[in-house]
């Protein structure tokens, strides 16, 4: 199986930072092309030597490239792949790292169809820092990357993005981009809202007792703002859905608390412990 | 100031067994007495010498003792109390390191009024694995430790406690029992509860793309039921002050996220990540 001989990171923030890190590292011969908006992010690209190609144009930095990833906000993905598109490579993979699938899936698939294969990727990978200056070359290691190819994507290519993602350490599982978008309102989407939520909800007091748990349940509230708008906008109906199912277990527990109902109790927690362990 | 001379553990698991652990290393000419119902415990304090004198009684346990640090569930606490005050040393200090105070404050000040010192301590420290196997000798490094003695304590006792618990490594701070279990309610034992809710309310097959994120936000949710359900009952009215907040913050997000409002989502989010950072 070919692999990808020049790949372009479009707009490199901490997971494209991060992918052309791990690459140097793993996969020294590949040859890295860049795009960058901002002359400060090119100079640190160039000062850590982390591409081949740094371009300050869209058009260069896709040119002869095999695989393409968008790591821009996924709302001006539409807007790139059309300004991409007459210069990019036949047969180029396309993908990128957004975490909604099925909104970008139905503006970018018609539009690439027939000059290029676009299959989308979700490397669950980040933190609460973002930006190049926190990319690291372990990112990856063991993370999952979701693959959302629809049922008419060319097997072959499936296979060589997946072995790609697998290349840079992540463990990668493959799901239709509907219910990809469904999976992660629940399990990132929601849980960031509810994050924030609880930080707002305590008293500034009360932070004078904060111990390791509180650091650990709130950390991600810290990420950034204009990021995760846009991902609750991308996937509210999902986002809306898993946090309504939170409402009816809140009211639940202060149900059981209002009763002062013991066995009830320790069902909610000892169901919720072993589904915890489980992980 | 005198320190303590001989100090008592009573029912070591994680939080009295890192007490040990901790004194045997930082303060190794400290007589250290421990009271274990289960011989298998015994047998591990034995076996790494973390006490001079392993008790099968309470009585014997105490005797002679300068500080009794209770460390068991904090409904047994009376009891215990009832049962070592004929051997106590007149003038000795008790405490205990139990998570909710004002309840504890109430059964045991009267009790050993007269008799001996009674000041609670709670150690903001502790993690979802419980029991004396994972117990160590740096739990309490940097950690948070409340004392909440009330304005009639001893003020040269309360210096004494103070610096007990800051040589084992914690900062003290120094809290009323009601004040303490306001704020915890809020920073430990809501958000144990709002954990579990998390964990309970997603699908299992949304458990395929589990992130860092979620495994951060839904860690505590693991920790022991049994000791969550005597916590949640004994500051019950708190926790139930505390979830309604987050139950009508939540009702706000659905509300913003339906309306599509973005400029209120932007706010939600960038008020949490502005709160987070600042701890």
């Amino acid at each position: 199986m070919q692999n990808f001989n020049t790949i372009t990171v479009i707009a490199p923030g901490l997971l494209g930072g991060s992918i052309l890190k791990t690459l140097r590292k793993k996969s020294p011969q590949t040859r890295l092309k860049v795009y960058a908006r901002r002359e400060e992010t090119r100079l640190t690209i160039g000062e850590e030597q982390l591409a081949d190609d740094i371009c300050s144009t869209l058009e260069d930095s896709v040119k002869d490239s095999d695989l393409v990833i968008l790591c821009t906000p996924i709302q001006v993905m539409p807007e790139i792949v059309q300004q991409i598109l007459p210069v990019l490579k036949n047969g180029a993979v396309v993908t990128d790292v957004g975490s909604v699938k099925a909104p970008v899936h139905t503006a970018l698939s018609p539009v690439l169809k027939g000059k290029a294969h676009w299959i989308g990727s979700h490397p669950m990978a980040g933190g609460e820092n973002s930006g190049i200056e926190s990319a690291r070359d372990n990112l990856f290691d063991k993370a999952i990357t979701v693959l959302t190819p629809t049922p008419d994507a060319n097997g072959e290519t499936v296979n060589k993005l997946r072995s790609f993602w697998e290349m840079l350490g992540s463990k990668t599982i493959t799901l239709t981009p509907e219910i990809h978008d469904a999976y992660v309102a629940q399990i990132s989407h929601m849980p960031h809202l509810l994050a924030a939520i609880l930080v707002n909800a305590v008293s500034p007091e009360s932070l004078q007792v904060v111990g390791p748990g509180f650091r650990d349940t709130s950390r991600i509230a810290a990420g950034p703002p204009d990021m995760w708008v846009d991902i609750l906008k991308a996937n509210n109906k999902a986002v809306i859905s898993a946090l309504k199912k939170v409402q009816a277990e809140t009211q639940r527990a202060l149900e059981i608390l209002e009763q002062g109902d013991t066995g009830k109790l320790q069902s909610l927690l000892a169901d919720a412990c072993k589904k915890r362990r489980s992980i």
